[in-house]
C-alpha cells in the first residue's frame, strides 16, 4: 500500500534523525533552555528578519493552538475562525476546554476574509445586549488552510490591518506553512507573514521532523510569562533540546523549504493528472493537499493499492478524498498513482 | 413609557412579595435546607406527578443552564442546541467557560427536530476521526423557544425517544415554561414534559417571582452530589428559603399558571392586532413573546410611548421587534398599543 | 430555638423589604442598568470618597469572589490566601473551577501578614524552576476574617504597600465588612480600606439585605468588560434593580452601619459573658462572630434552646462553637443566652 | 561539567534510537493506531500480567497526570496528594487549570499513608457543610516519590484497600517507576503495583527514551472514550508510533529494568560515599535520586566540575542538593564525584 492519506505517515527526514543521533549523549539543560533551542530560535528570527520575535517549541499542533489562544484571550473572549478551521472541528474541543468559544464563520474554501472578521466584530459591538455574548478577541487563520487553499499577501494584509483597527489579535496556524510558502501560487514570504500577525506557528511535524511546532510571538503582550503557560498546558518537553536539534537540522540549509517545494511539486503533478482526466477538484489547492472528486468505482479500484483520506460525499456516485504528498513522498509513488488512473477503464 | 421590551421589567406578583414579608423574620437554616424549599420541592413533584424527581432552586437562568450542563457532560462532550438557543448566543460563553462546546444546529424557528439530533449524532459517530471532535453528550431545548415557538407533544416525544436511543441526555430550558404550557397552541402538560427529559427548569424570574428557577432532575445519575455543583458555580443562595417561599406562593393555588395564561392571552390579542393590520410576524409564536415586522416609520411613532426589543432588520424599511407580555402586563397597556397602531396613518 | 448559628437566618431588615414593596411594580431596564443601581453605586462611591470606583452588584459571595478573581488572574496565576480563607475551604472549589490555584498560607487567626505575602512571592521568584509553578498574582484577604479577627489599618497599609511593590493585586472579601468597620477594635474607615486595595466587596446578605454583594473595583485594569464576566459566571441578575433598591435602602441613612454596630455590641456582650464565666475564646474576635470553647456538657444543655455552629474539638471534653449575632439579633435573645449560662450548674 | 542535576539530560538509549532509525521510513497510521503501539501495549499488559489493562502513550508527565486526573474526576471533586507531590508543586497549576483542586496533605518524606487518606476523607464527610467543600475523589501517589522514597507493598496494599473501601480512585505517577521497582529496597513487582490501583503511568522520558509515558488504565470506567480526552488535552501525538517503537525497544528484552537497576546501583554507591564521609541524607532514598546535605564550601568546590539541583537550605552553612543518576550515568562519573569528595580538605 502506498500512503497518500496524510503527511505524517513516516518518521523524519534522515538529516534530522542523523542530527538527533549525533547529539544524543550530550548533556544539556532541560525544558528548552539549551543551546540547540537557542540556536533554532535565532534561525527562525533570522528567517523572519525580525530580531524581536520570541520563539517557543512545542510538540504538537493542538497543543500549540490551544496554548497560544488560551494565553491571549480574557475569559469572556472568543476566537473567530472559519467553520472548517482545525480548532473548530478537529481538536476535540481543546479551545473550549480552556473556557473559550470558537466563533465559527461559514466558509466555502476554508478561508476567512477581512469582511468576515469585520462583520462578526460589528454584529457584536452593535448589539445592545453584547455583554450577554462572547466578545471577539482574536482571529485564527490557517495558512495554508485545512483545504489546501492559500491567502494571498493582499488578503493577509487586509486581515491584519482590519485586526489592528478593531483591536483583535491575529494568530496564524502554520502547521503546513512550508507547503504554503513554497507553493507556486503563494505570493508572500515568511517575513511578509511574520510581520502581519501577532503570533504564528511554523509546523515541523508535517514538514520533515519527528515532531515539533515552533510558535512565534510578535506581540509583546503575548510574550510575558509564556513558558508558564506552555508548562501548564503540558507542552514543556523535558528533553526540550530534541525540538531545538530538529529545527536546527531542518532550517540551517534551507532543507525545510526544499522539502516543502518537493511536496508541492508532486501535489501539483497529481492535480494536473486528475484534472487532465476530467476529475473535478473540490478545492482550488496549490499546496500538498489535493481533493479530487472521484467516481466511487475508480476510488474502489485505487484503494487496492493506495491510501487516501475520505473527505465527503458530493453525490451518490462520487467521493471526494484528500490526497497528500509530503517531504517523504517519492516521485515514483506519484507516477504509480497516475498510471493507476490511466489503467482504470471507467467501469 | 409602557414597557413591552421584556418580561422582567417589574418585581414580583404581590402575592409572592406578601409571602416574603410574612416570613421575613422567621429563622431558618440556610442554603435551601429549610421547610419552604422542602415544601416547594414537594409541590413541583406533585405538579409533575412524579415523586422521584429531585428539585433544586437557583437564582438565575444562565446559572441554572450552566450548572446542569456542566454537571452532566464529561470533558470531551458537547451539547447540541439550536443556533438561536440561549446557551449558544446569550450567556456570554458560560457553557464554554466550563469547558464544553455548544454544537449549534441552524434552525429557522428556534426549534430542533429529532432528525437534527440524529444527524449530528451520526455525523459524529460515522466519522473515522471522531476522537478528534467533540462528542455529542446532551441535547438542549427551550420550551417555548427564544422565538416564542413551541414543541408539540409529538415532537418532544420523538426527541426524547431519539435521545434515549442514542444515549444522549435531554435538558429542557423552561425559563418561560408557564407561558409555554398555558399557550392555546400547546398540547402537552407539565407531567408530559417532565416524563420526557432527563432534566428541565421551571422558570420563576419571568413568571412572577422576584427571581428564581427550579431545576428538576429526573435522571438518577444527574442527582448525585448536585448541591456541590450548585455551590461551586456560585448558585447556592445563603438565604435559600427566599426561593422556597416564592415558589410556594406562586405554585400553591395555581397562580403560576393563571398568570401565564393571562400573559399569553394578551400576547395573542396583540398578535391578532398586528396581523389584522397586515403586519407579518417573524415567528409563528403562540406564547408571550411576539415578533411583528413593522415599517420603520410606524416603529418610530410607537417608540414615543412604548418600549420594544430590537430583533432584526429584514430589509431597509422594516424592523422586527420583540413585543413581550408578562404576568404583570395590564390589559389597558395592550389596548393602548392597539389604539396607537390604529392612530398611525402610514406616513 | 434561638438561632445564633449564622448571620443569615432571617430575611431582610424591614426598611429594605418595604422599599422592595414600594418599587415593586415600577418598570425598569434589566441587568443592573436601572436608576436604583445607579444611585446605589453613587452612594458607595460617596461613602468611599472616591468617584473613580466602579461598583457592580452580585447576588452572592462565592459568585463575587470567583468572578473578580477569575477576571483578574492570567491562567498561570494563583491567589494567595490564608488557609482558612473562604475561597480555600468553603466555596466547593469555585476558584479552581475557573482554572486557578489557591496558594494557601497557614494562619493561626485567619489573617495574612505582609511578611507572609512577601515570603510566598520570594519563594516563587527565587526558585529557578518557578516556571513549573503557579505564579502568585493576587492576594485575598477577608475583613473581618472567617474567624472574626480584624486587620488594623497599619497591617492593611503594610499589605497594600507590599502588594504594590511586588505587583500583586489585592482583593478584600468584605462579606461582613460592616461588622468589621463598626467593631470597637477597628481603626480603619471605609475610605481607608477602599484606598488600600484593587478591589473589595461590601457584603449585603449577612448585613441586612435579602441578598446582594457590592463589588467595588479600584484598579482600572479590572474594570474593563467586567459585566461580560459577571454574565459569564451567572451573576447578572435579570431584575438587577432588586440589588440597587436594597443597597439604596440600607446605605441611604447609615442603616448599614447602625445595624452592624448593633450586632457587634451584642457580640461583645456575649464575649464578655463567656469570658467572665471563665470560658476561653478560640479567636480574639471583636466582631459579630464569637468562638467560645465550651465544656461539652454545657454545650449540650445550651443546645436545647439555642443553635450554634460547630467549629472544632480542641480536646475530648470541650467544643469550640461559632456564636453569631447579626442585624436581626434581639437584645433579649442575648440576655436569654447569658441567663442560660448562669443556670448551668457545671454538671 | 558532569551532569547529576537530573535524569533527563541526555537523549535516548542507543538501542531505542537505533529502532527509530530502522523504522523511520515505514508508513503507518497516525495517532497511536499503528502496529508498534499495539505491540508495546501488549508488552505492558504482559509485564503486568493482566490482559484487561488499557494502555495509552503520551509524550510527557504533566500531560499524562493532567489527562487522567481530569478524566476521572467530576467537577466538584479534588485529588488528594502529598504536599510535595509533582501535581501540587511542579506542574504550573495544570490540575487546577482543568478545574480541580489538589487536596494537599503535609508529608515529611513525600509519601501519603492510608491513614492520611482516611483522615482527609473523614474530615470531609463528617463535616456538615461538606457540600461547600471540594469532595475527595482520587488519591495521587508517586512511586518512587519526588524525594526518592518508596512505598512498600504493605503500604500500597493498605492504601489500595482504603481507596476501595472509601470509593476513591487511586492513581500512581510512575515517571520513575523503573528506578523504583529495581531499587534494592523495593519489595513489590510491576504486577503487584498494577493490581493495586485504578491507573498508573510507566515513565519513559527519565528511563531511557527520548520521551514518552505509558498510561495504564485498570478501572473500566476510566477507559471509556479516553482517546478523546488525550486529544483534547493536546496529548495525541500525530506520529504516535514513535512512542510505540520506543517502548517496544526498551521493554522487549528487559532493557528498561536493566537500565533502572544500573542507575539505582550507582545512586546507592553515591549514597554510601556521602554517608561514609559523614554527610547526612535529607531523605531515606534507595532510588536514583539522592539528597545529601553538604557544607556550602564543599558544594562550591564540587560545583566547579559537577551539576546538581538545589533542593533546600536546612541552615546557614549547609545546602541540600539533589544528585541524580540515570540510565545514562557512567560509573566513571560516579567515581570522579567520590574522588572529588575525598579531595576536599574541609575548608
Amino acid at each position: 500500500m502506498i500512503h497518500f492519506a496524510c503527511d505524517y505517515a513516516e518518521g523524519a527526514h534522515e538529516g534530522v534523525l542523523r542530527r538527533l543521533f549525533e547529539t544524543n549523549l550530550e548533556q544539556t539543560a532541560g525544558y528548552g533552555e539549551d543551546p540547540y533551542c537557542c540556536r533554532a530560535q535565532g534561525l527562525i528570527r533570522q528567517l523572519c528578519r525580525n530580531e524581536s520575535l520570541e520563539v517557543h517549541f512545542l510538540v504538537g499542533g493542538t497543543q500549540t493552538n490551544t496554548t497560544v489562544i488560551a494565553a491571549a484571550l480574557r475569559p469572556h473572549q472568543g476566537v473567530i475562525a472559519a467553520s472548517s478551521g482545525h480548532i473548530n472541528v478537529h481538536e476535540s474541543g481543546a479551545i473550549e476546554s480552556t473556557g473559550h468559544k470558537v466563533l465559527a464563520v461559514p466558509s466555502r474554501d476554508g478561508k476567512l476574509s477581512a469582511l468576515d472578521v469585520r462583520r462578526v466584530y460589528q454584529s457584536h459591538w452593535e448589539d445592545e445586549t453584547r455583554e450577554h455574548m462572547v466578545q471577539p478577541g482574536m482571529v485564527y487563520l490557517s495558512q495554508p488552510t485545512e483545504n489546501g487553499t492559500l491567502y494571498s499577501l493582499a488578503e493577509l494584509t487586509d486581515l491584519w490591518e482590519t485586526c489592528q483597527e478593531l483591536d483583535l489579535l491575529l494568530y496564524i496556524d502554520g502547521a503546513r506553512l512550508g507547503y504554503g510558502l513554497m507553493s507556486p501560487a503563494c505570493d508572500m514570504t515568511l517575513p511578509d507573514l511574520a510581520s502581519r500577525c501577532d503570533a504564528f506557528s511554523l509546523g515541523g511535524t508535517k514538514q520533515g521532523l519527528l515532531f515539533g511546532e515552533a510558535l512565534v510571538l510578535a506581540n509583546p503582550a503575548l510574550k510575558r510569562d509564556f513558558r508558564y503557560l506552555i508548562k501548564q498546558r503540558g507542552g514543556l518537553l523535558a528533553k526540550g533540546r530534541l525540538l531545538g536539534v530538529q529545527f536546527c537540522a531542518i532550517l540551517e540549509d534551507g532543507l525545510y523549504f526544499e522539502l516543502s517545494r518537493h511536496a508541492d511539486r508532486l501535489a501539483m503533478e497529481l492535480r494536473r493528472a486528475f484534472e487532465e482526466r476530467g476529475y473535478e477538484m473540490l478545492y482550488d489547492s496549490y499546496t500538498n493537499q489535493q481533493y479530487p472528486v472521484l467516481p466511487d468505482a475508480l476510488l474502489a479500484a485505487l484503494e487496492e493499492d493506495f491510501l487516501f483520506s475520505f473527505w465527503s460525499k458530493p453525490d451518490g456516485n462520487h467521493t471526494a478524498v484528500r490526497v497528500c504528498t509530503s517531504w517523504a513522498t517519492e516521485s515514483r509513488a506519484v507516477q504509480e498513482l497516475i498510471r493507476a488512473l490511466d489503467r482504470w477503464d471507467g467501469t
